[in-house]
């Protein structure tokens, strides 16, 4: 759980990161946005900040923000309701994004992970502003950003946040979106 | 058709707008921006330059450029291969754009059209940066930016331009990628 008072910071810091890569906000999206900690209650670790721009049965569109380092844990997006699942692609805005999907690990990847969690697919994609990569429906995936923080958009098709699967068992999706 | 000449001078201008609204742009993606005179070789007046960044048969992300009161005419996504037809949700980046579609027609709209167009919708919405509009599948609509130009953010399903329906039959969709 994160307190009222770090969800509003977060949301300020996320506000700025993305008014620093140029991109406008009304009042109403800087208000609402989602400010996740996955459960584990360390949100400058394990972490995403989120404004959904849009999201029907067909099509979502959203900007991520992270903090220097802060990581997406390991998940993927499962099949639902005869759709294959979620079909994403990142678009790095500013700032650095080390991105891991299913694939030949690589060797000395630029990520920075804690000792306790699960992080099983190491194929490294490096995103620098204009760059993009699009990961399959039901692919494990995770990303963190660099030294800097990123801002990141994601083109996808409708997001289904409830049916996630994480790697790690102590994520619980329900948790995520926190405003305590 | 525009010539070689015309189609380099409005991709050297679109990449200006572009990086003065911030976005960032492989060097592949600057060489790749589509032109589009729509046929009518009024470039400056209806046309459009685009950057698709992503187009599968699920989700489609564009970058659209419209130089100052540059337009896009009329026109809908008609349903195919059992899809109702292309949504899109047009989000304005930089500049004002004013979008009509399908409504109660706008008393004193903020366009202005060329008097041998044809504009049958006049429901206007006016997007300015961080503002944004959902295109139900079908629906006709048509937009044009404000004095000075517009970058505009395009999140939707596959776009399949060649069925796209226009308007104005002297506009044939086939033309749109020109590059003479």
């Amino acid at each position: 759980m994160l307190s009222r008072q770090e969800v509003a910071a977060a949301r300020e810091r996320a506000a700025d990161a993305l008014a620093r890569a140029g991109i406008a906000l009304t009042e109403a999206e800087v208000g609402a946005i989602e400010v996740a900690d996955f459960g584990l209650s360390h949100l400058d670790e394990i972490g995403l900040q989120l404004v959904v721009y849009v999201n029907t049965e067909r099509v979502c569109a959203k900007e991520l923000v992270l903090f220097p380092r802060q990581l997406c844990p390991e998940h993927r997006h499962p099949p639902f309701d005869g759709t294959p699942g979620k079909e994403e692609t990142f678009r790095c805005r500013a700032g650095v994004v080390f991105l891991y999907s299913e694939g030949h690990p690589t060797a000395r990847p630029a990520a920075r992970v804690p000792s306790d969690g699960v992080f099983t697919v190491w194929h490294e994609t490096v995103l620098e502003p204009g760059e993009q990569y699009t990961i399959p429906p039901d692919t494990l995936h995770w990303f963190q950003a660099g030294d800097e923080g990123a801002v990141v958009s994601e083109f996808s098709t409708q997001s289904r946040d409830d049916l996630d699967v994480f790697s790690d068992p102590r994520i619980r999706r329900a948790t995520l979106e926190v405003d305590g």
